[in-house]
């Protein structure tokens, strides 16, 4: 059994550490490999250090090193560099720098700038976090630089009211909490990325295909823009199975809801589905979620929880259950 | 009164912090102030960040930040970035690498990576450490990237015995403690190096030159060898005073003896002061130093203590003492 993936942060991760729980409990899918492919949009470089958030949040969320609480960064971490970068005076200070996230950049840097692809770096830090013996694969979108660009009103000469300006997604979403109005959002280097080694073998080998929770702007919106992964997604002849971010017309976390707005689509469910209605077969959307089935997408209702393990186990489970359905339908049909 | 003086690294630094000690015991001296010209031919560029010991060495020392046991580093240190690169197997793993310093290579790198030359960098570290209100002035010798390495017996073909290697300074000194055969120094990029920016205005305007009793081989040496600098210190008006390294044939700290054998000198205050022959005026030797006098050099015998604050202090006095009086002398003469 094969199952893939497309991830953003915290909740793609969290979502995913459920699944790999919720395998643990079903002895007849042990040996099921998990790759998942990973949002590298709001990578950014800070500091002259390359950052991959989304990466490092399934690097520690699935290798057990996260810290809990924040759903992102390391457990027991401390923060004697940013502090004395602060001292020093290094700009931004709005991001957050924990040491051993530090020694993770660091690392990456170093890896990069000898030339390694990212896909490899990656491969190296999944063995410190011990992915590969728990059937984890992890692989950015892409080895391409790709950065997501906010642009939002301002600039040098506001008052004048028509300018904008552009800025990175992390300073949008860490630095002003994704209170500024997003015009929209620019991703450089998205229309000539390449998928990275694996990205479209995962897809189209794949046995099921999940969308965990993940922002479907920012997020998974991010990933299907690279050139030949959707038409992969669109092709893969495993079902395609996606659990809905929102729950009551609010994201269960994040910034969903506004990122929906400003790309013009209704923050709803079933909008949601729409965006991704050229390969979706099966949607997990809330208990109380008015949305129904059409003839093409098979809706199941479940409470749509992360707030811990179980209940992320639980809620893969489900969506795992509705995609081991629909290829149970396919394969008799 | 401006005084100039060259230096390495631990022995320099805990000489030039005796000698603000002793300015500000002097009144008459208030306002002066010290140009301090530092050794870079240690630099190096470890997990992809450009660090340069000595300076820092000077940096916390004369700002007040050093870890007082060691001599370098700084107070309170941690160590959280260089637990995780060891975790993630990121070599080599023998240099020391504290949390506060990361920051500090962390901001150099990037300046330097956008563009900035070293002599800049270190002006703005010595300002967050406070020396320009010290009256310290911080050089580097040069913005030319140069590195000291070490031809060792060995490498791949040991065995075949007529073998050698070069390996980097800072491995020589730190990982082996000195302790493989130095053959010779090679000083890569000294030959072409340019002294930096007020460089050689610091040993032309000078009143006074003082030599703390750094390494003259890896240290003072390598400093000399910058292009154009030897002659400035020849031709400066001040009188020029050193601290010999050497108590009873031994350094008071760090591999002087190793280093001096190896290019043939004897370990002695004596051949050493031969070394600076050229424009050497006043010369520091320990209480029991047999070395005396010459025609050309004011030898004067202390106590070459550099245990505590107050007996560094003692000792730069001393030295600036000796210089204060050749100066005199020159002036009435």
């Amino acid at each position: 059994m094969h199952i893939t993936a497309l991830a953003g942060g915290v909740g793609g991760a969290r979502f995913l550490r459920g699944l790999l729980g919720h395998l643990r409990r079903r002895p007849e899918l042990s040996g099921a490999r998990l790759s998942v492919i990973g949002n590298t949009g709001d990578d950014i470089t800070l500091h002259g250090l390359r950052i991959c958030p989304d990466l490092d949040t399934l690097l520690y969320t699935l290798g057990g090193g996260v810290h809990e609480a924040q759903g992102w960064g390391r457990a027991e971490e401390t923060h004697a560099v940013a502090a004395e970068l602060a001292r020093l005076g290094a700009m931004p200070q709005w991001f957050t720098l924990g040491d051993k996230d530090v020694a993770t950049h660091i690392y990456r840097s170093q890896l990069l700038a000898q030339g390694m692809p990212l896909s490899a770096v990656v491969e190296r830090l999944a063995v410190r976090w011990g992915l590969p013996e728990r059937g984890v694969t992890l692989l950015p979108m892409t080895d391409t630089p790709v950065e997501t660009h906010v642009v939002v009103p301002g600039g040098d000469d506001e008052a004048a009211g028509a300018q904008e300006r552009a800025i990175h997604f992390q300073e949008w979403w860490v630095r002003h909490q994704a209170s500024l109005p997003a015009r929209r959002f620019v991703v450089a280097g998205l229309d000539r990325a390449v998928p990275a080694p694996g990205v479209l073998e995962a897809l189209r080998s794949a046995d099921v295909v999940l969308l965990p929770p993940s922002n479907p702007v920012v997020s998974i919106g991010i990933i299907l823009g690279v050139p030949g992964l959707r038409d992969a997604l669109r092709g893969a002849r495993a079902p395609v199975v996606g659990v809905s971010p929102l729950v009551a017309g609010r994201p269960v976390r994040g910034h969903a809801d506004v990122c929906l707005s400003s790309i013009g689509v209704d923050v709803t469910s079933s909008a949601v589905a729409g965006l991704y209605s050229d390969f979706l077969d099966g949607w997990l959307v809330d208990e109380d979620d008015p949305m129904a089935a059409t003839s093409t997408l098979r809706v199941v209702h479940r409470p749509l929880l992360l707030s811990s393990p179980p209940a992320s186990a639980d809620l893969a489970g489900a969506a795992l259950d509705l995609a081991l359905d629909l290829r149970a339908g396919r394969v008799t049909a």
